[in-house]
């Protein structure tokens, strides 16, 4: 039987580090990206992919800040949606055009992913996602005082939005996208760790201006389609202790048990490394046969258990 | 058997004349709009949504432009790939809604779509659709040079982007979408005519600027779902002969062969009501049971035979 895989793709999978986010730049790092994806449906794997949106959103927010004397500026749920139309539609493109070239005949569809997530959340009484851009003090009081925006002075380089980053609870459209997974579409879900919603007191679904990690939302996905490994692909080789320190090391393989531990102990950077062990962890804990941390230039290594960190009962 | 139809929504679903555009005006018309689809879902019809973007769109590359010198704009495709995302995410939050609210347990999924058009398509040598700002002549100049885009100055308002409107060939998700159908998941698909996309030399997919015509495209997916009829909703209760001049009338009932007369005729504005009568002529004509255009508001009466102007044999 084909092993099913959720692969969550890192920011840097579409924008590199220093680009300034062209169509062309983007496309090209999409491409090298998908064709390494390419690769492992070639080799049996049943791929599910998930994706950051952080450039991308923010992208679209200073746009909406730029344009919001001509146009209203959308609301943060309604951006994300944005995100995930183009960076799926980048990605269905590029990698239905790398299967054909392996002659593989496969659909790649994105299915517009929102995510649920409990108001009671603690997160929202405690908001610490910076997105969009740096705004100057006079700015930063209006937008406080008309939206009802959560800011903070950062550095000197100006004022910036904080969002909540609640835990995800499910995904809305889980069933759409397993029906999917099993006659054999390659599906991008759950975009930029989903469309926050939450339900109302009627019971209604509403769009909330938050950002939930998208790893920890990839994680509900791996377990929604019943996915055996859960690949988290990012710019590093690893899960490292001691990181930036002198006697920095890799973990090769480590246990969900010991990894709780290291997280307990706080030895991964939140926002950061911290959400993708958790991740890694959560996944192994609910019955996942492996989940991976690895570079993405590595990601078929990784996948053979030759590189990256390896989470998996001991 | 339930009759399985696919509805196409005018731009007047989401925004009304007159709007600014805010995300709260367009909930409260996609509200109303997802209402009256609910109500055709209780009543046992299969139901496929395609919508308009042309407000939507137009608000984003507006942003796009007002945001140039910060961050790259991107293409009209992507841009495209982009208000699927908003206006799919606002449908199918709204619509699972409306259908809690009547105790239908259906699921609402978007998938990212894009349409196959041809390359030679005369309409590449012949951009007619305006997209996007008006712009000074100045800034217009530069587009022109930098991006080779087409332009036209349009009365004394300024500079506006003309791209191709080309037919469409087929859907590329065709089969994803039809997969979600037969399960029973309401399917938003193919939003703005799809994102156009033609083949290279080598057999790949590159996206194109252009805009395909969102009936026309609707009618392919009505096709390409076998679906039993085609909605054409819009803000006009029908067809009319005559359009503004004393004695308009409307067509109650027409054959696709008196239509397509009528068109040979010139009877009906290109880009508004001339494609839309095509798109329902064509449904009707490749075996489709029945098309009709009508008000959104008479959408159920106009099923029912009661309202608009339906298309079907004689």
């Amino acid at each position: 039987m084909a092993k099913r895989l959720v692969v969550a793709l890192g920011g840097n999978a579409i924008l590199e580090a220093g680009q300034r986010g062209t169509a062309e730049e983007q496309l090209a790092n999409v491409h090298r990206t998908c064709s390494g994806i390419a690769d492992m449906i070639a080799q049996g794997y049943e791929v599910v992919i998930t994706h950051g949106n952080g450039p991308q959103v923010g992208n679209i927010l200073i746009q909406n800040e730029e344009g919001s004397r001509q146009v209203p500026a959308m609301p943060l749920d309604v951006c994300g949606a944005q995100s995930q139309g183009q960076i799926g539609y980048m990605i269905q493109r590029t990698l239905a055009n790398e299967l054909r070239r392996l002659g593989l005949d496969r659909e790649v569809a994105t299915v517009v992913t929102q995510v649920v997530v409990d108001p009671a959340d603690p997160a929202f009484s405690n908001p610490t996602k910076p997105v969009g851009p740096f705004y100057p003090a006079p700015r930063a009081q209006e937008l406080m005082r008309e939206k009802g925006w959560r800011m903070r002075e950062i550095d000197h380089r100006g004022w910036r939005r904080v969002v909540p980053s609640p835990q995800p609870l499910f995904i809305q459209e889980r069933a759409s996208i397993l029906r999917l997974v099993e006659t054999g579409v390659v599906v991008v879900a759950s975009g930029g760790g989903g469309i926050p919603v939450c339900r109302d007191g009627s019971g209604a679904l509403v769009g909330v201006e938050a950002v939930i990690d998208k790893d920890l939302a990839g994680e509900r996905l791996a377990q929604d389609v019943g996915a055996h490994l859960f690949l988290i692909l990012t710019d590093v080789d690893g899960v490292y202790l001691d990181w930036g320190r002198p006697g920095q090391r890799r973990l090769d393989r480590v246990s969900p048990s010991q990894a709780r531990e290291y997280l307990r102990q706080g030895c991964f950077p939140p926002g950061s490394m911290g959400p993708k062990v958790e991740a890694a962890v959560r996944f192994v804990e609910a019955g996942g046969e492996r989940a991976v941390v690895a570079a993405l230039s590595e990601a078929l290594l990784a996948l053979e258990g030759r590189a990256g960190t390896q989470v998996a009962a001991a």
